[in-house]
């Protein structure tokens, strides 16, 4: 039988859960594969983090180098996240003939291709199905199952700490600094919950996810990105109301102006399949000029949903004897005839706080007419203050620059003023 | 460039749709891929079906060793169906080194070892994501995502027709045989609808996911399996009414008394993420020990989402220079060691025609409890006739001999007879 030796970077919470999996599993893959998995080496600072999963000291490495060197070890697991020293440590493996299974989705956004062509020098496997949205196979069915279409878009809620907030929100109707607090003593948001609710963890995603897609690099840098903490629960009541749920997405689309990739708060009909992802799930709802739509749904997070994700590229790697490699172009920047729109287009939610008197409406829809934009559904809220009252303004679809001129104007009048606005997904 | 070339046997609708994606994407693929995927011959009897793909009248041929002999082909798609003449192409095209992908769910389900040996033997690719499900990637998740993990269960709606007349009945009303005129004419379903209602296509998709899911064979013959010809509109009512929603559902479990295979009409939660699977679309619900709950979403059926799963068989097969199988034991046969549970566990739906009397839903729940059934809900139906009135209950989990026998001895007792009853997943 053969052996394979691991060696796991990092035991957090990904490279624990990983850890984890290898060991109860071993009979199960020996069975299956004929394959004999050892963990042959940890690099972790810990040590009792190490021994609380039982990991023998003399497994417990504390430079890459003896990873490196060690030719008991097959395939390098990176589960430190962030760029150093993660990126060092992973180019030593690589260059060290160890094929890399990552769960790192900032290093591989901003660095893929630096770690692509050290890969391909060394005849190594470089694989990073965990990267993205944990247990979702997501990666794999972009690489493999529909390489045969177009991808025209893909839509994505793919952060779980800022789904399971926004979730509680709207069916607690509690604000979101309590379900923060909240979402942090249980583990479920970090103590700097930055990366998450301000959404750099989704573009980090959206930048692999939209670049496997489009077959174009799509730099982070490119990604219109934008959190949920000004989200307000007055906004999440009334979207319900019009038959609406407010999510963290990710898009990413390829039309005929080119690529428009965003990460910003949206409210989404309450029929779509997206609407029902809830809590920590998250999911992908992708769209190719062949496959039509397909989603798919799962943990996005968690020990042993993105362990699973890890032990599956190892197992693959261990049973292709030939690496592959992600099919776009993988460069630094995005190839010179790729186009990325700035200025998209969208249907959009306005609560304004309008003078509680006749021709009000009438003024506020002729100014947005002025910009092109039409009117779609106008709701009247009912809390009046200060001799204003909430008015809700669903748009037709219409760009972006136009909704923010619009709203300078209208909040100049004096006569309302725009609370809140969001993105509308339909 | 690299060129390779592709014989399609068949030209019905998946054949057809494979012919245009690869003609279409021709340009895109050599982009991507630097391949030039080039069709060089199709098997089709019509020649009408051939003129109108546009294909030239010298690619088209009539045997199939002139494919065989054909040094410009690389890999054979059968999109015949069935198993003769099939199941012999398909072995002729791998004896004379060609990779095949199929798309014959009955072919793989039954012969799946034949193949593989055959496969091997000749150093061929052998690829089957079209099989099962058309355009949602399940195989590929089964094969390289999920390895890691101990499948628990799996739940599909796994076949298009019958997922189209549920939904209709559900939403219109109507009777079963009403929508199934109306599916037939426009085309969603097949003038034999049998394989589709009567559950056989979805058993023999069940038959490979559970293979694969399960690391055994499964073999067809050990499904239980029920169509829908007999779901009563007034059944699909009362279920909306209770919170659920009628599906054909295929469910695999894999747990300490062995693995449960089956498909049947049920009725699911409405809270389920498969209760809001609509249409012709169908979805795999999977749950692992690892990666908890994940579910594919998409089109199971059609010409480009089916080819769709082709042509990305076609571009794996392309860019692997070696070929894996599945990784479940192969055979014709399950394991010795297997074993099947026939008498399952469920939750049940039962509707009687009661005696509108006092005491009588006393007796029922008196006779279920003798046989360890006890009652979830009751709910009295409406429209009294000759004296009866209809009573739903649902049941908590019990052992489907046990609601047979019930059933029986409830009927014998003159005071109610049972019009239906169906399995509830919860």
């Amino acid at each position: 039988m053969e052996k394979v030796g691991i060696a796991i970077l990092g035991l957090g919470v990904v490279g624990g859960g990983t850890y984890e999996i290898l060991v109860e599993h071993r009979q199960f893959y020996k069975k299956n594969h004929n394959i004999d998995f050892v963990v042959e080496s940890v690099l972790e600072r810990s040590r009792e983090r190490a021994a609380a999963l039982g990991i023998e000291e003399s497994k417990i490495v504390s430079n890459i180098a003896e990873i490196c060197s060690n030719p008991e070890v097959d395939i390098v697991v990176e589960c430190i996240g962030g760029i150093e020293p993660a990126k060092s440590f992973v180019l030593a493996a690589l260059k060290s003939g160890k094929s890399v299974v990552t769960s790192n989705k900032e290093l591989f956004c901003k660095y893929s291709h630096e770690l692509e062509r050290v890969a391909k020098k060394n005849n190594c496997g470089l694989f990073f199905e965990a990267s993205c949205v944990g247990g979702v196979p997501v990666i794999r069915a972009l690489l493999d199952n529909l390489q045969g279409n177009k991808i025209l878009s893909l839509t994505g809620i793919i952060n779980g700490t800022t789904n399971y907030i926004l979730t509680k929100m709207a069916e607690e109707g509690s604000s979101y600094l309590d379900v923060l607090k909240e979402a942090q003593s249980l583990g479920y948001a970090e103590a700097d919950p930055t990366s998450d609710v301000e959404g750099f963890d989704a573009a980090y995603k959206l930048s692999i996810l939209s670049s496997l897609s489009f077959h174009t690099k799509v730099p982070f840098t490119e990604i219109y990105r934008e959190g949920i903490t000004n989200i307000d629960a007055v906004d999440i009541t009334y979207a319900k109301q019009l038959g609406y749920t407010a999510k963290l997405l990710a898009i990413g689309k390829n039309g005929e102006n080119g690529i428009e990739v965003r990460v910003h708060p949206a409210l989404i009909k309450t029929t779509h399949p997206l609407a029902s992802v809830r809590d920590s799930y998250n999911a992908v709802y992708i769209t190719g000029d062949s496959v039509e739509d397909v989603m798919l749904y799962g943990r996005g997070a968690g020990a042993k949903p993105t362990g699973s994700a890890i032990v599956g590229d190892i197992i693959y790697c261990a049973t292709h004897p030939s690496h592959t490699y992600s099919t776009f172009k993988n460069t630094e920047k995005a190839d010179s005839v790729t186009k990325f729109v700035k200025n998209f287009e969208s249907e959009y939610y306005i609560r304004l706080a309008a003078e509680d008197k006749a021709g009000v409406l009438s003024k506020i829809t002729a100014l947005l007419g002025k910009h092109g934009i039409s009117v779609a559904q106008v709701v009247q809220g009912e809390e009046r203050a200060e001799g204003k009252a909430p008015l809700i303004l669903i748009t037709h679809l219409t760009k972006e620059n136009n909704i923010k001129k619009a709203i300078a104007e209208v909040n100049a009048t004096g006569i309302a003023e725009v609370s809140s606005f969001l993105r509308v997904v339909s």
